[in-house]
């Protein structure tokens, strides 16, 4: 997706050969209009399946979940890293570990918002080692719903997620591509 | 707000006497279709205020703020709840304390997304106490940054939180306001 990698080429800031700070955009602050655009992205991208619900997980994912649910006309839900007071019942929970920060979370999601008939489109806003994607796919396969597949905005290609995911068996699908991180430099995917 | 309203009556879920849980459209699973409808209220009804940010609080405050903002074609901003690995640094800082979750937060926003001829627009997606409003209120107050107002989805007016706002001389707008809960009911405050 070309508006996105110039975004990423423009505002991207490399901590390391590991992490990439998107927060004028995607991770913090958020551009709207952007956000608007990578939901039409993805709706293009996964045309035709039958999309039934949009699933993704706090916080960073929401914005583009909301968006590419608006245009499919169909909710979006929203895991939840930990469990609140008013959510403490009929749940389903996975335990997701984030390398970034370093602990495991359970996430959970109701299991009134996903049906065994349900055509769920994962969204997420970056792919490293898949762990949260691997979570919320289990959840949908506990409820026996379909996982349609893996809308990620960033993908960090050099960790082992996407290509775990597919081996799995998931059809992912992200809208940029970041082969490496080395030397301060963004470098994306040839044919991105 | 009538939309939301008889969505409060259809789906709401009383928890007892200080608790709606809207799960269903606001908390957890979204209603797209309607966020897009509650941010376009919160456009008409802040209208010539010269907005320049949104401002809000993860989760549950994003999808109603990028719809706000996508509308006003101005930067969105979540605060975050725990401070992150890649943002520990170059930030404002404020505690706020929930009710509901029984803990004390450190919310965050980078430096670097807020300056003094900002006039910001705080959307949230409860308002109760009002710690969350009062704390991100401060971190815009910090900056020398402008509050215009703040949009609440929906308040829970028989809660201090509201009418402590007004008093510290804050513009709040709410687009269902909810008198009390008691007997299992929602009862709206009169001329909603």
């Amino acid at each position: 997706m070309k508006l996105l990698k110039e975004k990423v080429m423009a505002e991207g800031i490399v901590l390391g050969e590991q992490v990439l700070k998107v927060d004028s955009f995607l991770n913090h602050q958020m551009d709207p209009m952007l956000m608007k655009e990578v939901g039409s992205e993805f709706v293009r991208r996964f045309a035709g399946e039958g999309i039934t619900k949009v699933l993704t997980i706090e916080s960073s994912g929401i914005a583009p979940a909301i968006m590419t649910a608006l245009e499919l006309g169909v909710p979006m839900i929203f895991a939840r890293k930990n469990k609140s007071l008013t959510l403490k019942e009929d749940i389903y929970v996975e335990s997701v570990y984030s390398f970034t920060k370093r602990e495991t979370n359970e996430i959970t999601v109701s299991k009134k918002f996903l049906n065994a008939d349900d055509r769920v489109l994962i969204i997420d806003d970056f792919l490293a080692n898949g762990e949260a994607a691997f979570g919320l796919a289990r959840i949908v396969e506990q409820v026996g719903a379909s996982v349609v597949g893996i809308g990620i905005v960033i993908e960090k290609s050099f960790q082992p997620g996407s290509k775990l995911l597919k081996e799995a068996g998931y059809r992912v699908d992200s809208l940029v591509r970041i082969a490496s991180l080395e030397n301060g430099t963004v470098t994306f995917v040839e044919g991105e």
